[in-house]
């Protein structure tokens, strides 16, 4: 299998732990893709995935599979024992939902932010961006907003639970603990408030999986 | 079963066809959220589901599933034959893929140009929305033509492929099927080109589910 990604990038760092949690690491080819010159933008990489985005997996056969929850589907259950989407119906349908919650409340809020209400990656790919993206896109200013809430939230969930979807680690986990990370990158720290979450994410941070990543 | 929603609204209708699909619809109670007097943004309801949207599914356990994909994986589980959501790990990559995509490029964008660039559910929902939604949301605008480009896409992938994952019918198609149903809602019409998109359409209008759901 092939990865195309950037290394240290949130979304990228997703798969990697994946890849780490299932022992898949080794069984993977890593292709860089230079994100600041918007090559994710240029026809050659839409070819592979026509949203513009990383990682993308190519599997043997040749398919090319985009969007972190569909790769992480595919690397889950290939060795036939899902232990980060769920085994059953009812574990699998709060896995997705709080995957969902973590990417529309969280990392894809703080993505949309960074990329048209700052700076983001730099100039290659202003062409790409909100026309008023120097600070004062109105709609990012409220995705930081939304983020903040994001973290309050989830911030409630885990002062109840001892991970996102319960009382398993999950792929929910993962997207809460890299859109926390992108918050880091793009200056939105999260409230001292939020204790549980806080320390959730000392507890995700000395996994092996995510210490040493793909 | 319960499942909150509103009938003959977009989201809501993703899951009645499911349900239809599955032989579902005679174990669940519907019950029925006042989407236009913003119901679905008050306390009561947000208990149900933090992120206010509809529909929810309550278990027969009492545990509440918001996101349609989260909903679609536990109901397409329930019996153990998956038909919907992908029975091999490729193929469950590959719908997830699709349904995203047809979320952020399709669905969603239109539901961000509906309900921020457009008078949309009336004035009950104002206090909810961007605070110039007066037709001059800039980022909604911009998620009118993103929905645009995405039936450019889907129409290319349909012109290679009977279904939007492949060779069978899955909840992808299901969620563009409905993605158009909003988008001729906000009145953002299929470019006349898309002639294997609108080919697809019609033969999706002619399923039993789709003519007749929950």
């Amino acid at each position: 299998m092939k990865i195309f990604d950037m290394p240290g990038f949130p979304n990228p760092l997703r798969i990697r732990i994946v890849l780490a949690e299932k022992g898949l690491a080794n069984q993977v080819d890593f292709i860089k893709v230079d994100l600041p010159s918007a090559e994710h933008k240029q026809q050659r990489f839409l070819e592979i995935n026509p949203t513009g985005t990383v990682p993308v997996l190519q599997l043997n056969d040749g398919t090319y599979i985009s969007e972190c929850t569909a790769i992480t589907e595919y690397l889950d259950n290939l060795n036939g024992d899902p232990t980060l989407t769920g085994k059953t119906p009812r574990d699998k349908a709060i896995v997705h939902m709080m995957q969902k919650r973590a990417e529309s409340e969280l990392i894809d809020a703080v993505g949309i932010y960074f990329h048209h209400s700052t700076p983001g990656l730099g100039p290659a790919m202003q062409a790409f961006k909100s026309p008023d993206w120097e600070g004062r896109d109105e709609w990012g200013i409220r995705q930081r907003d939304r983020a903040l809430g994001g973290m309050r939230y989830f911030n409630q969930v885990l002062s109840q639970q001892p991970f996102v979807a319960g009382e398993i680690f999950s792929m929910a986990d993962i997207t809460v603990w890299a859109g926390l990370l992108f918050a880091g990158l793009a200056n939105i720290p999260i409230p001292h408030e939020c204790t549980a979450l806080i320390a959730w994410r000392a507890k995700i941070d000395a996994r092996n999986s995510v210490k040493q990543p793909a």
